[in-house]
């Protein structure tokens, strides 16, 4: 938790001291759970594993100007957004959050107004996922401003999902619709707005709050786990031909997802086609959306009923099978073709 | 583990896609260890906790310009120090290494090869330290090369150290020698010199090898919460008088430290002087030493022996003792004066 020091050149004229930075952040997040025994101020953290329960460990960095860009989003937002990606990978395994580090790279502009801004949008999603913050790590940086988030999560043995269980012939699904962020992250950047704007098309502004502040599936990902619904399961983080691709490479299958079944977001679609440009294209391959795509046993049909009950809304769209042919496959219009590679960061 | 994908520019040409460098990476690195369950290429990784056993969490990044020069430390270097900082702060909490959590972020110029050089450092430490790699997260970015590493490690309950248990009274020690890496890295400024390079002279030579390559004191640290030896513990990542008034603060004491005591390292002793640079300064205040303070309750001598013969060979010297008074007090030529404030990242 302590930074090494050498090579150090001018500090951030406006940002006071790292005991300041950290005291105003841990303001902002929710006060540590009961695991915790030792939390902010120490070289690491103490925690108590729950009794029988197993953890899941995930990491993911938001980097300017690579995932997020400040004229579309907020600090708030970028906060918020950092804590609800790696929720995001919690929820894909059936994990409950619990414990968050947060690994903050600042660059000389950022004010200690906007370290609490990124805490306070940080602290709502941690909030909204039952997450605590254990510690962290703060540092300079002549670079990008960086979020880099480390998630503790709990989940019951033989409870949790991975990528790869899936069997040729089990049920692909989907949850909720696909290519609102993209449609939302499209918008911001025909009007290169700020950060604060909203479309009047309450549709189009829903896309945009989609891409700004993504909804991460926690209770789904937990009842698919917990009922044993679910073979695999994946996070669309990269999209859903990323997910679909990546979740049949890991059960050792192939897999056909049909098209006309996706359920992409109508004022996706109408933005997209207003464009020109192919709704469907924009939305297989496009990131950001969280939802979780999973699969399920052929006869697991009434499990899945069972979930669905529970969820109170949330869609659930059958879009394709697992094959025994390794084959990744897109029918459209009737035809089988390719099914895109997702996006790629290399 | 995912990485979420938008507004992203061109790929570094030289580095073949996330999965094949994941690959890479984790054949550099000990293999997982029986409580890991789910490793690299899921969305997160599944840990069974160690029975009875607590856990301790941390996280620390190297950025480049910040903690690291490339003309200074090879890439191997940089992977080594990366890992070792990290063991370093569980040693300081008494702590064993178990799984470390990887998140890079990748500027333009790396190579394929330079992510090998990056993980076969890494990997030596791990093996040094027992850590295996659990998961991580790859990205690109447009700023400095960063190595953001998580450490997961194990202590028995109540057998952990935190920097807060220090009472007025209590000796104060310090492992090893003070002032050595520093000296490592102002012979390298001198030189301004290749990442190979290494002074003739073998005592300025060892100074180079600890600022590149710290030792991180985790059978000082274990020993010392394990016999409850110690009653408080930090490393000295940020300088020898960071972590005096750390643990005085945390202890909500004073401290007084002797100068005349300090186990200046004798080639960097040397080095200061031939330089007329005031070595007590440079070494007090200087980081990357990577050596454990901690403190004794006045009756303790006789566990604190029983840990030194242990160590077969590790100086443990006492160099000043806590205060009911509240004052950080560096006292030279026989003169008190204020502790200097150790370095400030902000």
């Amino acid at each position: 938790m302590t930074t090494p020091g050498s090579q150090q050149s001018a500090a951030p004229a406006a940002v006071a001291g790292e005991r300041a930075i950290i005291g105003r952040i841990s303001e902002r997040l929710p006060r540590p759970s009961p695991p915790l025994i030792v939390g902010l101020g120490d070289d690491g953290a103490v925690v108590k594993p729950e009794r029988g329960a197993l953890q899941v460990l995930t990491t993911d960095a938001l980097v300017e100007g690579v995932h997020f860009d400040r004229r579309y989003s907020s600090l708030e937002d970028i906060g918020y957004r950092a804590m609800a990606v790696n929720v995001s990978d919690l929820a894909a395994m059936g994990a409950a959050p619990r414990l968050a580090l947060w690994s903050l790279m600042l660059p000389e502009w950022v004010t200690a107004a906007d370290v609490d801004r990124l805490a306070d949008g940080a602290g709502q999603m941690a909030r909204e996922a039952g997450l605590a913050l254990a510690g962290g790590n703060l540092t300079r940086t002549p670079g990008p401003l960086v979020v880099d988030v480390t998630l503790l999560g709990a989940v019951r043995p033989r409870k949790f999902l991975t990528r790869s269980g899936g069997r040729p012939g089990d049920h692909v699904y989907v949850s909720g619709s696909v290519g609102a962020a993209a449609a939302g992250l499209s918008w911001l950047r025909s009007r290169a707005t700020a950060a604060g704007a909203e479309p009047d098309d309450e549709g189009l502004a829903s896309c945009v709050r989609r891409y700004r502040r993504p909804v991460p599936r926690t209770r789904l990902g937990a009842l698919l786990g917990r009922t044993k619904a679910a073979r695999a399961c994946m996070d669309l983080s990269d999209g859903l031909a990323d997910a679909a691709r990546q979740v049949a490479a890991a059960s050792g299958t192939g897999i056909v997802i049909d098209a006309a079944r996706l359920p992409l977001d109508p004022a996706a679609a109408v933005w997209f086609a207003e464009r020109g440009m192919d709704a469907l294209d924009a939305s297989v391959g496009a990131g950001d959306d969280y939802e979780l795509l999973f699969v399920i046993p052929p006869k697991g049909s009434r499990r899945l009923e069972g979930v669905r009950r529970l969820l109170r809304g949330l869609p659930l769209t059958r879009i394709g099978e697992l094959t025994r042919a390794t084959d990744m496959v897109l029918i459209r219009d009737g035809r089988p073709g390719l099914l895109p590679s997702g996006f790629s960061h290399f």
